[in-house]
């Protein structure tokens, strides 16, 4: 195993009605005035904003809201956030949305403790030393950035899709509550689940050293998101595999099956930030159509991990079997697979290959990613 | 699943030399003057300690020590390393060493800011709200104390193994460096593979709230702990099997796989801690006495959870098949599976059971662990 270090300080508050504790969290960490960040308005229109705010009075916690954020957030609202942070003078950055809304609340967090333009710390123009606390009630799984200091944001002007990391941005308190997961559409639940399973397959299959507890605890995920995804088709409000859906979901990016290992990479995200930049496709359906085309391709690297994957995964016994059926698996709960599934034609593939070049930079990997082999992944998609 | 909060606030470093860091990971938390807890002299002689030592003055720290700490660790040399902390005024607790000096260092901590018998706290008459801060450098991997909040320790008048838990004894910093464990006896490895699979199996086979996904991550660490000790066996000086050895170990009891189950208890713990108060029996080596012959009485109150461990770690058939290959594999790896092989006669049973009985009423499942039930689990390991 890689030498490592492991310290993952959020405080997971898992289970039913826990977005009532949520006062009592922010309390618990000295919160006097909250942003509360969000995506539609839904969140007022079922109840759930009134109960937060309920339980922020009872604490006499002050709040301002931004709302509005989109999937593949946007800059430009990170930077509508950190203006609406200053002007208030917030301690503290509430999340209450899936991934994207806390992506976007990482960045606010930073932002308002940065004197510059907040993208120089998507750039590596400035390291993020500090950032206000920041605290969520999750209602999508399929990040795990509820348990991670990372975050990824949309450059709409630059069509970038980049990402920050630092300790500073580790959720203080992170409340999942399945039950609030339940009305999520169908779509998004499958996009989750390739979400997930890109999280659990980068390093297991491009990592140089990957001990085999940790390919087990990739497979114990991997598993886990393919049962409960058909049983959360067959029944939206099954509420133990809606519970286990989130809760493998958080185990998959939160550095346990990283820790230990080393050399990965993560060149499905790589590929398909291109195309959430450009398109806007949703980050986990160009998950699922990216990874098939990239197996393809990269299998014949790693035979022996792929061979792994057949068997253990999918009971199967060749690399191409296990990546056919996985395939299979995606088209058969209904996330896409092939690039056309989005409407991007092949005369797109030159733009996407330009994106592609900067993103395999930017991921560090733009020595394996060239040109000519994005250009050989991508066909596999079409 | 059932809610819970998952919240571990250790940082743990994990790799070749990370003892040297020890210092600066004092000198982080603003540790001045420290106890140095640990057992034998071993680790003057081996220059593990002199390191320590270097570490420390590097950061200007100054020490005291508290050695010959024994495994199934004693109340009195707690009460030792109490005395010895408040009169030389430290502020922090330094363990260097395997479960049991950690365990007392816990225990030393939580005492030494207690003012009165620190057994109190282990038999609940007051509660643990701060301890002085535990650091630790592990030399065996078997307990998984250094990522935990839990301390076991022997009541040597009153022949009791009673536990203390509080978050306050979460160790700050943990060392795990697999190099030291190199020298770990073949003997000890077997002993802490039974304690690992132990830890994995108690709430496996006894929840009534048992989550596949928790369950997946059991047998992933069940599967590795065996294949390692085999490598181990074979080889002490392979460092991979080591190190994911010791990684499991950690995962096995840091409240990962206990997370959203509910309703279990730790039965081959409870009946393991009379052999070691009583007999001073290795708590590994007792629990690999200890578990198939619970099994054996236990398997038809959980028929499918025993068949699905026979299948997915030992790929037999039955839930008798897989007790038997367990007990088989114990005896293949050399740790013992008959009270016999401590010496201990039939004609001590009545002795046990008295003990077993204040065990059952301790842990909470004296309704379940009657004489009768107990007399039959252990008639089993005769």
């Amino acid at each position: 195993m890689q030498d490592f270090t492991f310290h993952n300080p959020t405080i997971l508050d898992f289970g039913k009605d826990k977005e009532q504790q949520i006062g009592q969290h922010l309390a618990n960490f000295g919160a006097k005035k909250v942003l509360i960040t969000f995506g539609s308005n839904r969140i007022k229109s079922d109840g759930l904003f009134d109960k937060v705010v309920a339980s922020l009075a009872k604490h006499s916690i002050q709040f301002v809201e931004c709302g509005g954020i989109v999937s593949n957030p946007l800059l430009s609202k990170v930077k509508d956030g950190i203006e609406i942070a200053r002007s208030n003078q917030v301690d503290t950055v509430l999340s209450i949305g899936g991934g994207s809304v806390l992506d976007s609340s990482k960045a606010i967090a930073a932002g308002a403790m940065y004197d510059g333009d907040v993208w120089d710390l998507f750039i590596g123009k400035s390291a993020i030393t500090t950032a206000l606390p920041v605290f969520d009630i999750l209602t999508l799984a399929a990040t795990g950035s509820e348990m991670n200091c990372g975050a990824v944001v949309t450059n709409e002007k630059t069509k970038q899709k980049y990402a920050i990391n630092a300790p500073a941005l580790f959720p203080k308190v992170s409340v999942v509550n399945p039950v609030l997961m339940q009305t999520v559409t169908k779509d998004y639940l499958v996009y989750s689940a390739a979400d997930v399973i890109a999280h659990s397959i980068e390093g297991y299959f491009t990592a140089s050293v990957q001990p085999h507890f940790q390919s087990r605890l990739v497979e114990s995920i991997i598993k886990t998101v393919m049962e409960t995804t058909e049983l959360l088709i067959a029944d939206p409000m099954n509420y133990g595999a809606r519970s286990e859906f989130a809760w493998a979901s958080t185990q998959a990016l939160n550095g346990l099956i990283y820790s230990g290992t080393a050399g990965f990479s993560y060149p499905n995200h790589m590929i398909e930030h291109s195309l959430s930049a450009l398109y806007n496709v949703p980050h986990g359906a160009g998950l699922s159509v990216v990874m098939p085309a990239w197996m393809k391709w990269y299998h014949t690297k790693n035979p022996a991990q792929f061979t792994r994957f057949a068997k253990e995964v999918f009971g199967v016994s060749t690399a191409l079997e296990g990546i056919a059926a996985l395939e299979n698996w995606f088209n058969k709960i209904g996330t896409p697979t092939k690039l056309g599934q989005f409407g991007i034609a092949k005369s797109e593939l030159p733009v996407i290959i330009e994106n592609v070049l900067g993103n395999a930079s930017y991921f560090g990997i733009g020595e394996i990613y060239t040109a000519e082999v994005s250009t050989e992944i991508l066909n596999n998609a079409f």
